[in-house]
Order: structure tokens, then C-alpha cells, then sequence
């Protein structure tokens, strides 16, 4: 039997994503977001009401997207919950530092390791923000081999049904792989 | 430092959505995509080439989302890597069976747990597929309390940089709640 919930936004999981601008002075703002992904091949799609971030995103072209971290959940909901317009010192507070991006115009967060640099393509027909992903920068500490290694980015997903941050845990398959064992 | 990767597709974590159509004969079909997510309060935005599953979208303007599992890895990779064009009876070979949504004209998978049930909207100004989320139904097994058990539903998610599937883990915050303790 199933039950019924009606319309909730519930694509499971959502990723935590975090993003990087900056505002007319140059100052670094971040901000976290559920609802967006992959939108294409280099693209990537933001559904963001107005904010700080997205004055920043017209006024600058670009933006960065980096992912929370087991080990940065607290400071990575704080600057969800609380405006630069309110605290203007709330990368401080959260002890976030950057750096600025070799490619946009826009910070990499020294704390979260996986980055996606991006320049704003548009504000498509919806509002949703589409960004061209120019490089992806990781932090060596996260690298095994030289690629990206889940079990050191330690990233966490937002559980929508319940409002919780949750870690990942091991590898169960291949993708484009393990199907085969079917055919 | 930081490893410069140029632009790679790498939003992390990806889901493991499964696009549930029904085709001209009302046979029901399924594919998984990971490049997609929440665009609206209810609204999901899913990015995907020519398929037989866009024929059927178009067709029956409605289609199902449900999530990859822990339990189902297998056969969710092969019903993505194998195409109901060439393997016609792709998901009796999965061991997939179908229950039709009471909401729209697209099949519940029910071997998924956890569905959205969409309308289509349109095909958007990028080709991508905007639906609405007219109904969401869980299984009862995932259920705790009457609420969506994270536990219990034990989905996977996509990681884009080594092509794995990965289990979610444990909980490790609370969103909205936990940045406060910064305040």
C-alpha cells in the first residue's frame, strides 16, 4: 500500500549546494541552496528566490558552487539562515575564507573543497539561474590517485522529507556497469 | 592547493532518478537519469537526450520519478543502460512491475518506494523536461510514524566523478536549525 502526500518537493536526495559571490565592494558572499543540478552537459541550474546572492550573480556574471561537508554542516546551514542585508560579517562568523576564482569573477570558499566555477549563462524563461560550469577546482585533500575521492570530500546530502543533512556512506555499485550482469 | 579539472559535469551528489512512461500501447517503461532536480516548489527539471521515455512524455504529457535504492542498484543501472528499442521487454527483464498512477498517465514502479507523480509543463527554451508535481506516494515499508524514513527508503546517490553508486549514511544535522548555534 502506498500513501498519498500530495505535491511536495521532494526530489530525493537534494544536493547541498553552496554559492559563492561577490557583491559591488568585492566582498564575499555564500549562501546554500537544495534546488537545483545538473542542467545539461556544462550547465547547471539554481532555483533561487531573490537574495543577496542573486543581485550579486546579475551583477558580477559569475558565481561558484561548492558542496557542504560533514565536516562544515553548521557554519554551511548558518549562511543559509542569515542574509548578508542583515550581518554583514557572516562569512566571518562562519569562518568561511576565500580565494579568488582563476577563471570568474567570483570566490572559492577555502573550507569547502569541491568547487564548480561557473559564468552566468541566464536567468531562463523561469527565473532559475543557468550557469556554464568553466573549471572544477578540488582541494589535493580530497584526491586519491589525482580524482575526486567521495570518502575524503565527505560531501552530505538535505533530506526533504525531514529537513536533515546526511552523510554518505559506502559505494554498493557501478554505474553503467553493474546493469549488465542482467543482460 | 587545488587541482584544476576544467568544466567536467560534476555537481555533487547526483540522484538516481527513475522516469517512469507509458508508450503508445500503454507498455511501461523506465530509465534512469542523474542530471535533473527541484526547479520550483513544485516543479522537478529533468535533462535528457532523445529516448524513448521523451517519446512517451510528449505523448502522454505525465511520467513518474522515483528514486534508485540500495536494493534495486542492479536493475535500476540496466533499465538505463539497456533502451526498450532494442530490448523490448526491458522491465519484465529487471523484475520491475507497474501499478498506474492514480493522478496522472504514467506508471508507479512498485518496486521503488518513493514516487513523484508528474504532469508535464513543457518542454523548456533548453529542451529540458519541466514537470509539475502532482502527487507524491511513498510505500508504507519506508515509512516511519506516517513520515518518509530515510532509513528506510535507503537511496543512492550518483557520484559523477567516479561513475559510482553510493549508499546515504547517517544523519548529521539538522537544516533551518543547526547554523543558529553560530548566532
Amino acid at each position: 500500500m502506498r500513501k498519498n502526500f500530495g505535491s511536495k518537493p521532494w526530489v530525493y536526495p537534494q544536493p547541498v549546494l553552496m554559492i559563492g559571490t561577490y557583491d559591488e565592494n568585492g566582498k564575499p558572499n555564500l549562501m546554500n541552496a537544495a534546488w537545483g543540478g545538473q542542467y545539461g552537459g556544462n550547465t547547471v541550474m539554481l532555483c533561487l528566490s531573490s537574495h543577496k546572492t542573486t543581485d550579486n550573480i546579475r551583477l558580477k556574471g559569475a558565481f561558484t558552487v561548492s558542496f557542504a561537508t560533514a565536516a562544515t554542516v553548521i557554519p554551511c546551514d548558518y549562511v543559509g539562515i542569515v542574509s548578508a542585508r542583515q550581518e554583514p560579517n557572516k562569512m566571518e562568523k562562519a569562518g568561511f575564507t576565500t580565494t579568488q576564482s582563476e577563471f570568474v569573477d567570483a570566490p572559492i570558499i577555502n573550507e569547502l573543497p569541491l568547487t564548480l566555477e561557473c559564468r552566468l549563462v541566464k536567468f531562463n524563461e523561469d527565473g532559475n539561474v543557468i550557469g556554464e560550469i568553466v573549471n572544477v577546482s578540488a582541494d589535493e585533500s580530497i584526491l586519491t590517485g589525482g580524482n575526486v575521492d567521495h570518502s575524503k570530500l565527505n560531501a552530505v546530502i538535505f533530506d526533504p522529507t525531514s529537513a536533515a543533512y546526511i552523510r554518505l556512506g559506502e559505494k554498493v555499485g557501478n554505474a553503467f556497469k553493474d546493469g549488465a550482469k542482467l543482460k
